[in-house]
């Protein structure tokens, strides 16, 4: 099969047969022999954004991805295999929060998380600020984990879902990333490999999102229920704002703390809500009756606080940041706040321009190969909807680096409005797809 | 710029600015630094085939392919400077006769053209039948073939608009090769570097064409004639039909034969008439009055001959061949003639299927490293709406190797439909773009 033929049926907005979806998504796990260039791949993934894909190919094509590389079986395991996975948005830590509540309920997470880029964090760099910390889990770590501690937190090793990487690599420099079916295909081949039964997605909308419209994202929360159920998998979406960051913490070291405090009861209200509906979901897949009742008893209990001791000590990390947050190395020595010119309220925070300002004073990445201070970032005193008084902070931004901070400065200035009233109140979960 | 930025202005369906397009010319000419790499070019080449260009980017990019390589500056030669480029057929050999008989009328023509790949022919393959022919001009040898002969017959320089080298390439192995804006620019800027003053384009429709069908071969010469004007090329454009092959004789050295024949006065009907009108063009684009009155007097005195004879001359070539056409080579030792199963009229001859044969036989090539026989060939004895009786050779194949014949006999013998009744006669020249 010549790649230009493959490229010329999908150029003409046909439908890739199943053979035609293998000679590529082989070629882009750089099997030998395979007749295809990354030229080839790049002019088909263009044809793909442009021309779309139907719902069968879309599935064929995720499968095909999950098996180009290892699929885990977890099936000597007993018990109900659940995960979460999020588009990715600022001060989204849930999954700090949501793994160690599900477990208490008796779900097994085996859980695969990435890593931050642009203005978006992510759960390893965060879990990385844990001293000692280890998310390079092999299978047999992470089953040791799944049967002490219900719970495994870890990234993709290199075998899971090789064409994947090349695609993405390909898509991030050809304007060709933000397709319904390609990052379907790209989330849930990687989601398969886990071995799980359930799959609750985040598809987070709105400016600090990668889905900026709500109908962007309600096309990518079906498409993903819908291919992922096709391939056996339990899946259901939450569509969520991300207009605002999630909590009051940005920053690595600083939404784990956040993420304890919530674990503990003190979280703030939009997180600790979130985490529980998210749960609750994981806990229903799972097939345990009275979800949400037993998520919030794992927190008040402090069940769920346990398993996230516990899930520290099993990879190699130091438990006693749960009760001395200073062993995390926060705050650094410098911070600079943004006050409140006037009387009145916030009424907005831009998630985006936090996201980047935190990324900029170094505790993110612009390029995949960048070093990330964990120690710095963002605290919100005051989230949108809050009284303040002139001169009162709203932002205080941790940084260790000058030269980093006045880089950054513009935008975080710019990040909050002021005004006379409250805005009006919007919810936080907007829609679920099942 | 980032090659991303570019590829998803045209991906939005956007146009590409100058600098843009600049950017993505250079990085075809494989200019160091450029920052692209070949699976940028073909994201956007799928971008640009989906999405479009308007008259104004398919403008700058043919300028800007040009100035990717070397442009004659021919001014300091006096007279009017011609050319004529065909999009290809099956038997078109009109370059060697129009090209002898627009330079009798003083013209000046600076003729570069390519080789045959596919069903259809080349002009340069033609010229090398003649034994000692040399294609490979340097401009001081064209310079001196337009000064004495008022002709040159060559092909392009390896400096000649090398960014379409590149694209073209990535374009044949990517199913780029059919959009109006990339056919445009590579047509235009060859010719543009060539130094000429004057275009006809003869744009081939039908079955034996690229160009399939009627609208699409319209709107390909509507683009070249805007795209040549505005970049200061006097262009115009016929579209003629390529159903059935051009003359009798198809096949390099037979083409040569066929082509001298004309030019003294005995060719077919349909070949003598295209070559006139197409010279009168170029004669007229020279700004010369009475143009296709000069043109028939040139053909009918033998001036157009003469000129020939001349250009094999300078070229290096052998001039007897004109009278001796045994010195080409042909006919090579085995023929095998299609005959007529019934009495009746010849309906259809197939062009694309008798280029398909004759590429077989080895007169063409499937790929651009083949080698070409240059006395294979077939001979057409009954054109469509001749009479013929059972019995009579319809067609006569020239072959050498008898594999290749054997595979190329089942093509051969679908070519030919036979009837009761002669075909309504159909126009050559279907239309004329200006």
């Amino acid at each position: 099969m010549r790649p230009g033929d493959v490229i010329q049926t999908k150029r003409d907005g046909g439908e890739l047969s199943r053979a035609q979806i293998d000679a590529f998504v082989r070629a882009a796990a750089r099997t030998e022999g395979s007749g295809w260039e990354p030229y080839h791949l790049t002019a088909l993934l263009m044809a793909i954004y442009l021309n779309g894909m139907t719902a069968a190919e879309t599935a064929y094509l995720t499968q095909a991805m999950a098996d180009s590389g290892t699929r885990l079986d977890l099936s000597d395991i007993s018990g109900p295999k659940v995960d979460k996975h999020s588009t990715g948005g600022v001060g989204d830590k849930t999954s700090l929060i949501l793994g160690p509540l599900a477990a208490a309920c008796g779900v097994l997470v085996p859980m695969m998380s990435g890593r931050g880029l642009g203005h978006s964090g992510g759960t390893l760099d965060k879990l990385e600020a844990i001293p000692g910390f280890n998310v390079n889990l092999s299978e047999r770590q992470l089953r040791d984990a799944l049967a002490k501690v219900g719970l495994g937190m870890m990234g993709q090793t290199k075998d899971v879902a090789p064409a994947d990487k090349t695609l993405y690599a390909l898509r991030d420099v050809t304007a060709t990333v933000e397709s319904i079916p390609l990052i379907t295909a790209s989330i849930l081949s990687k989601k398969l490999s886990e071995g799980i039964g359930g799959l609750v997605m985040d598809v987070k909308t709105g400016r600090g999102a990668f889905m900026k419209t709500r109908a962007r994202s309600r096309e990518l929360a079906e498409s993903i229920v819908r291919v992922g159920t096709a391939n056996g998998l339990r899946t259901t979406a939450m569509i969520t704002a991300m207009d605002a960051p999630l909590g009051r913490y940005v920053g690595n070291a600083l939404e784990v703390i956040e993420s304890i405090e919530t674990l503990k009861g003190n979280g703030p209200p939009d997180l600790t809500e979130l985490s529980v509906k998210l749960a609750a979901r994981m806990v229903e897949l799972a097939g345990i009756a009275d979800a949400e009742a037993k998520v919030r008893a794992a927190l008040t209990s402090g069940a769920g606080l346990d398993v996230f001791r516990k899930c520290i000590e099993q990879q190699g990390g130091d438990p006693k940041v749960i009760d001395e947050y200073s062993r995390l190395g926060v705050p650094t020595p410098s911070m600079v706040p943004v006050k409140a010119p006037r009387d009145g309220y916030v009424t907005d925070i831009d998630a985006e321009k936090v996201g980047v300002a935190v990324r900029d004073v170094g505790g993110g990445r612009s390029r995949a190969e960048d070093k990330i201070d964990h120690s710095v970032g963002i605290v919100i005193r005051a989230k949108p909807g809050e009284q303040v008084r002139a001169g009162d902070n709203v932002l205080e931004v941790w940084f260790r680096d000058d030269t980093k901070f006045a880089a950054a400065w513009p935008t975080i200035g710019a990040a909050v409005t002021f005004g006379d009233a409250p805005p009006s109140p919007e919810p936080l979960i907007l829609e679920e797809i099942t």
